[in-house]
């Protein structure tokens, strides 16, 4: 390997569990990938349901201030590539990954944070937070209601996430299924992609990945069946 | 309105009805459509779950066939351009919309195709088909498998379209309804979009918009609550 990296990331399938108030699943989680950090940043360009960057702000505000921390949007310095630089602690949330990866790729903010990450700054994604971790973003499922200046994701794990992954099937529908569209993808693009089945998420240390929460994932290998998994059969940072 | 069309089109929330063969459900509609026509032109480029154009193309044949049609795929011309000038019918197979838009913005033949559509050749599209007659390709349901040089579709009709349109909702899963889709997609993009679920097909003919098929549509119009329709008020080609 190149480089070292020193990445401390929780990568989430969602940010909120059924029937739960958001984050609160993950509240012990924080502390220990945030440890002693005060300050957040948060990433609010995936702005679900097309809410301001300031109301989603206020939203991730309001929960983390319960648990200690002081957030502030990264559209509130002057220049977003300052934040990055100056942050020591991320948290991008979900909502449309297409104009998550719009705004970052209109800032110029995407290899600045792959960079920033690579040092050990801690870092918690959720949905499409955590899909921006891996190569590109071509496996979310959001609709592409931006259209962003390239596909291409941090690339901090070598494979692309499936957030919300699931093998329900909406009956009488002739809608592909989840893992149909998993696979279609990769008949354009030979890469992996791990399935994130909600209340699970991936735990990046140095280079290591480990699969935590309420289950397995599911994971598509090119030309192989695709197979539960209790741990992730390849580590971080290996493309930088 | 600046011009005339005369547009002969069947655009088709879905190929095929649960438990039924491919266009098994339009067979008598596309008498109606495609009349004394002997030959049609099939554009493959959505390649459901990657499959090459010429089997796409095979399949289709082999259907339209037994209806009585010869079919040729676009890709057998030396030039594809050649077949949307020449062809005498189009049709348009679903499959992955992304990878539909890419190929003919790629090629060319995106506004081709518009012009002789107007023209008043008759087309048959099926989900990803029916979705390029609209303004813009961003209500597909859809994983981005390729980056197409735009997300701009024919602008046939002043809307969008979302194929294949449910209400269903997977029961404890995070992941956004259709119609959280949609809204999203509209507080960026405050365009109509007509939600249409399988079953149903919109018949445009010259520049009327009907509705037709097994039920109604769900009409999104920005800033106002969504409906059940039975009538789509607007016409074709009222940005040509």
């Amino acid at each position: 390997m190149a480089h070292t990296a020193n990445y401390q990331l929780l990568l989430a399938s969602t940010s909120t569990m059924p029937g739960e108030r958001f984050l609160a699943y993950l509240s012990e989680e924080l502390n220990t990938l945030f440890g002693h950090t005060k300050t957040i940043t948060f990433i609010p360009y995936a702005r679900p349901s097309g809410m301001s960057w300031d109301s989603y702000t206020r939203h991730a505000r309001q929960t983390l201030a319960a648990l200690g921390y002081s957030v502030k949007g990264i559209h509130q310095w002057d220049n977003p590539l300052d934040a990055i630089q100056e942050s020591e602690a991320f948290f991008t949330g979900g909502g449309n990954t297409f104009a998550l990866v719009h705004s970052l790729h209109e800032f110029g903010l995407m290899e600045a944070l792959a960079s920033r990450l690579a040092e050990g700054i801690p870092y918690l994604g959720c949905s499409a937070g955590t899909n921006i971790a891996g190569l590109t973003m071509q496996t979310t499922n959001d609709m592409p209601v931006v259209y962003p200046a390239s596909f291409k994701t941090m690339g901090i794990l070598p494979c692309n996430i499936n957030a919300h992954y699931t093998e329900a099937i909406i009956p009488n529908h002739q809608g592909e299924t989840r893992m149909g569209r998993i696979q279609e993808f990769q008949s354009f693009n030979p890469i992996p992609v791990v399935g994130l089945p909600e209340g699970t998420w991936l735990r990046v240390k140095g280079h290591s990945i480990h699969l935590e929460g309420n289950g397995q994932a599911k994971m598509f290998t090119p030309d192989q069946p695709p197979q539960f998994i209790d741990q992730i059969p390849f580590h971080a940072g290996q493309y930088h």
